[in-house]
């Protein structure tokens, strides 16, 4: 890569940009951020990279661009850069839902210009580009986006690029994509809002004062609950049909948890306790997480 | 307190004994254990007290009797104790649920022996001696149950004793404990089991490898779902009414969150999502988490 275009300079695209810089992985880099916040932010942490107030200038000049802005204003940016994007530049994004971002693409992009997308497992429930940090991205997965448009050149570039920022890349098609993450990611972000949001409910009902004791148990889902709100409304609406038939699977088993529970069945209750429980030492196992108790808070 | 006995020296026994013997809280600790596995883990881990074979022994000397076993085990020790129990010793315990426990203590205890329960708001994904640490209950809350047959003098007995263990003391009815953690504890338990199992139906039905791209979100929830299932079961069961309740509050919420995306509505969704973010900053400015995102893991 020579040029690099960051669109978007949040906690991933901040973290990009911080990681490129440190690896020599671009001759110039480019930050296009519409917001003023942002901006001051990223000035005032003097962070690598040249901000932009054209996105021309950016898209003209750059072998590679990478969208980190939320899902929802891929539209309005490509409609934009299709006005003097060359057809030589790889465009990739690090949307975490993959379907539907493809079916704007193919709708609005201009012919002949090349997207491959990306998707790096990383994050944090904190937003901005001072939360950013140049390894977010290091030993994590990163999935690339393997349709029957991809072409091989592009797919080898991109694995180079995010080999380069650290990640471990696996390839696979949006469809495979978006169920996987639906049930690994957005189900449980889902999940964690719905929780904390029904302990309010439960709060303004019964007039208790219960945060205060969240320790046991409320608070890990309060974390994740604490999520960018613009990033997920965009994923629960692009992945809808599979968060749906993830909610369906997820209603009907805690349905019989809790048929188990008021029946009292011992052995039901104790065998799904006893195998979800082989799940976290399989994720340690795998370096999907650390292995001290209690996320080494204590 | 001059003598303490210990019924049940797992995570939670073990750490009480660990910080009774460094603050020096009592003059001779005792420590029934009935596994023979955590006897021979407490031997080579030479941890303080003395470990009496006969119940009788350390119930017969001792000022203050908690019970550190799972909630199921304790009518048949009652039964046991009540044999030799005398009027001056004070008992409490540990379980994480109270309505079920009082009924037991009412029913089978020795009329004219002293229970007063307790519930120290900490612990983790782990069990056995062998985890259990001396800092585990130090500025955490300790619900004290305070119901009509409790009094004065054993509240405040037991006030002093959690205190010098190092506790925040509260005290509370059992109902209003257990309507409260059924919220903040035991459905956010049962929904991280329920999650795990949701992702392992997934995975079984899909034939996908899917747990190891469990960073995104589920890695969090499996921490929880990996907790000591005889000990979760035990709460499921002896606190069904009020965790019924709260699944039943739960599935209104995910199906009306189900509407907001199928339905692509905006402001609902996003009303909701920077509703449930507010939650986060509390529980932080109430110390009840740490404040790194990410529980500062990377």
């Amino acid at each position: 890569m020579k040029n690099i275009l960051i669109i978007g300079c949040g906690l991933l695209g901040s973290s990009l940009l911080r990681r490129i810089s440190k690896k020599k992985i671009a001759k110039r880099i480019f930050v296009y951020e519409k917001s003023k916040s942002n901006i001051s932010k990223i000035n005032k942490l003097k962070l690598p990279g040249k901000i932009i107030k054209s996105l021309k200038t950016g898209v003209v000049n750059s072998d590679l661009i990478i969208f980190c802005t939320p899902m929802s204003e891929y539209r309005e940016l490509i409609l934009k850069i299709n006005n003097f994007i060359l057809p030589k530049t790889l465009i990739t994004d690090i949307g975490s839902s993959k379907i539907e971002t493809s079916k704007v693409i193919k709708k609005f992009l201009k012919k002949g210009i090349h997207w491959t997308q990306s998707h790096p497992i990383t994050g944090s429930e904190v937003s901005g580009p001072e939360h950013g940090k140049d390894n977010i991205f290091e030993n994590k997965w990163c999935i690339i986006i393997k349709d029957k448009n991809t072409t091989k050149s592009n797919l080898n570039k991109l694995t180079k690029f995010w080999k380069k920022i650290g990640s471990n890349v696996v390839t696979m098609s949006s469809e495979k994509h978006d169920r996987i993450f639906s049930i690994t990611s957005h189900l449980p972000h889902l999940i964690a809002y719905n929780l904390v949001k029904s302990a309010q409910d439960f709060e303004k009902n019964q007039k208790y004062n219960l945060i205060k004791y969240s320790a046991g148990g409320l608070r890990d889902f309060s974390r994740i609950a604490a999520s960018n709100e613009i990033m997920w409304r965009d994923i629960f609406f692009n992945n809808k049909n599979n968060i749906s038939k993830a909610i369906d699977l997820f209603i009907k088993n805690l349905n019989e948890f809790k048929k188990d529970i008021n029946s009292r069945n011992n052995k039901s209750i104790l065998k799904k306790l006893i195998k979800t429980k082989k799940v976290r030492s399989k994720i340690i196992k795998l370096k999907q997480d650390i292995d001290k108790p209690d996320f080494g808070r204590n």
